[in-house]
């Protein structure tokens, strides 16, 4: 837990000889220009956690509202809370040079993202986000003031969709990765969405416009030709998604049960979805929602970007026709119907406007594979 | 969550160029030569998940019997579960390099002792391990088999400690970590044992005997003489320290309010229990429980291991004299009451047999320190 670490090979024969008389200190004064191996572990713990302090407690306020009341926060070996809910829970890590390349991401964005992805996982489930323990795998020249400002993206992540920040643990590394563990509770009586309920006939509806943050990966990687208006709008959805937390919640309540989000691109996670449940999907490419600068940037890959691209955190759920047709009126999100649940055997195809599958350069990585 | 990550930096622009027709493998055939680069990400998770299946149903049969239910496991978004208590959650890391060195420890050990540590937190506040969620950073070309060995190793700690994994992610990293983020529930009606409710006066209890891992330790690193005996019982105890999870509950029980867990050091831990409580300690180094054991291979240092080694798990806490009476009396395990609470300011002072303050070779140790 958040409390210096309980490290193996830190012991006796390394430490420094010093007097029996322990007197723990106090927080450092800290400076802008502080790393993390001037600082310590305890003191950096007060630091970051000190950063956001006032927002982590309206962020409780908020929690209290819906039935979810942190006991015991940062500080001691374990932290506890009482939920009036079911518990839902994930855990996602970002680690430096795989995930992102700590040199062109801003440390805000980085927080934001590391919470948000979290965050989509549990408004996949149709359930709100609640208490978050953060762990940072830390170098010792990392600046201080770097890491408060990921704190800080992590709250605007928490202030915009729901959750705090009630624990975690920092240790040394020599590779830079934030791990978030973060629960949710359920957010109605209904159950939760599945990866493993879609059923044939149901139809495919997604939330949002797919793609645009593909679009703005492959700008930050390649360069390539944009207007700055279509880089500022491509880029940010890359590194701002907004998690569909009441979108959900929304779905959750009226009946959808079959659900994901859409993190490692529309064929990929769909894909999942079917071999989940034992079904087939067909997807209508001119009914897949791109939106107008992914068109203009991309006026030759937006479709491959919005089937591939992956990181939107847009929903992709399945429903019988009228619980669809619930879910396109009522939503304020738009929901667009792209597909069909076939029977048969897990698999995902793209018809053209004459009905005819069309191969698409896309597909989800596997991180853990060789190059050919 | 436990299922193809959600990578940045791994969509279209890097991907094979492919039919959309996506139909999922199926889990490969595994066999023990096996790398995690040949096998992918979603069937590591099968065969990791698939190796230790039959344990965990039966762990979560146990689970159920005190009230807590696991109702979505691994391969969703996130999982889900019901407790009859209100919640506690830790998390801790494990390192290559930092907390443990990959080719010196046992794959099995190093499982163990990434969830031992985590449930040591849970015992800490008095209560029982619940869900845990695993995250791996892997590199490509570690082996399957080596991960299935570490899995075991994790159900062996389940099966002598409780809980069950639920769920995780995986990424891949170019250094190898695990993170375990476990839950736990209240064990009886009584409040949590926390580390900022230690009052003068309350009397100050261990459990078991202390300093056995840190000579472990030193004969790991070091060498040093012991016979093949002492070698055995000092190692085991560094590799596979007993989260003393009964015994926290038992101490909650019967009114024990303040408890941390021995990771640190004796004074190093006590340290930070007394700087949330606001008070002091005085301990006598004559009722520091060191085995005989610890006493014949570190003849001059047992009593430094037993106050700085850490890495024991035991328990040290604080209580009125009655209660630590009845603790004394009723807990199978020993229990050794070694100092006092003190009015004043926030440190911890060791004496002798003739009362006067003695210094020891000791303290923790902070990872972020640069050598000086």
């Amino acid at each position: 837990m958040l409390a210096p670490s309980d490290g193996a090979y830190c012991n006796t024969s390394h430490g420094p000889k010093r007097m029996v008389i322990l007197v723990p200190t106090n927080a450092c004064a800290y400076n802008a220009a502080m790393l993390v191996e001037d600082i310590g572990e305890f003191d950096l713990i007060n630091v970051l956690v000190g950063s956001i302090a006032a927002r982590n407690e309206r962020l409780e306020s908020d929690l209290e509202s819906v039935g979810a009341c942190l006991d015991l926060g940062i500080g001691d070996d374990a932290a506890s809370w009482s939920l009036a809910g079911d518990v839902v829970a994930t855990t996602d890590t970002m680690v430096d040079g795989v995930h992102f390349v700590a040199d062109q991401i801003g440390w805000s964005d980085l927080g934001y993202k590391a919470m948000a992805t979290n965050q989509s996982d549990i408004a996949a489930m149709g359930c709100l986000p609640t208490f978050a323990l953060i762990t940072l795998g830390l170098r010792g020249d990392l600046s201080v003031e770097s890491l408060k400002q990921m704190y800080s993206g992590m709250a605007d992540a928490c202030e915009q969709s729901g959750g705090v920040i009630a624990g975690g643990d920092i240790v040394k590394s020599p590779v830079f990765f934030v791990t978030v563990a973060l629960e949710g509770m359920t957010a109605g009586a209904g159950r939760l969405m599945r990866r493993d309920t879609a059923e044939p006939g149901d139809l495919i509806g997604v939330t949002g416009h797919l793609g645009c943050s593909g679009g703005g990966l492959r700008l930050l990687m390649d360069g390539g030709c944009a207007t700055d208006e279509e880089r500022s709008h491509l880029t940010s959805a890359h590194w701002r998604p907004t998690p569909r937390v009441s979108e959900g919640a929304a779905l959750q309540t009226i009946g959808v049960r079959s659900a994901m989000d859409v993190s490692d691109g529309l064929l990929d996670d769909l894909g999942k979805l079917c071999k989940a449940s034992g079904v087939g999907a067909t997807l209508r490419a001119d009914d897949i929602p791109a939106d107008d600068t992914l068109r203009s940037a991309f006026p030759d890959d937006w479709l491959s970007l919005a089937l591939g691209g992956g990181e939107d955190y847009e929903l992709v759920f399945t429903a019988p026709p009228q619980i669809m047709e619930r879910a396109v009126r009522e939503l304020e999100t738009p929901v667009s119907v792209i597909g069909v649940v076939q029977d048969g055997r897990p698999s995902v195809e793209v018809l053209d406007e004459a009905g005819a599958p069309i191969t698409i350069a896309s597909g989800g990585w596997d991180h853990f594979s060789r190059p050919a």
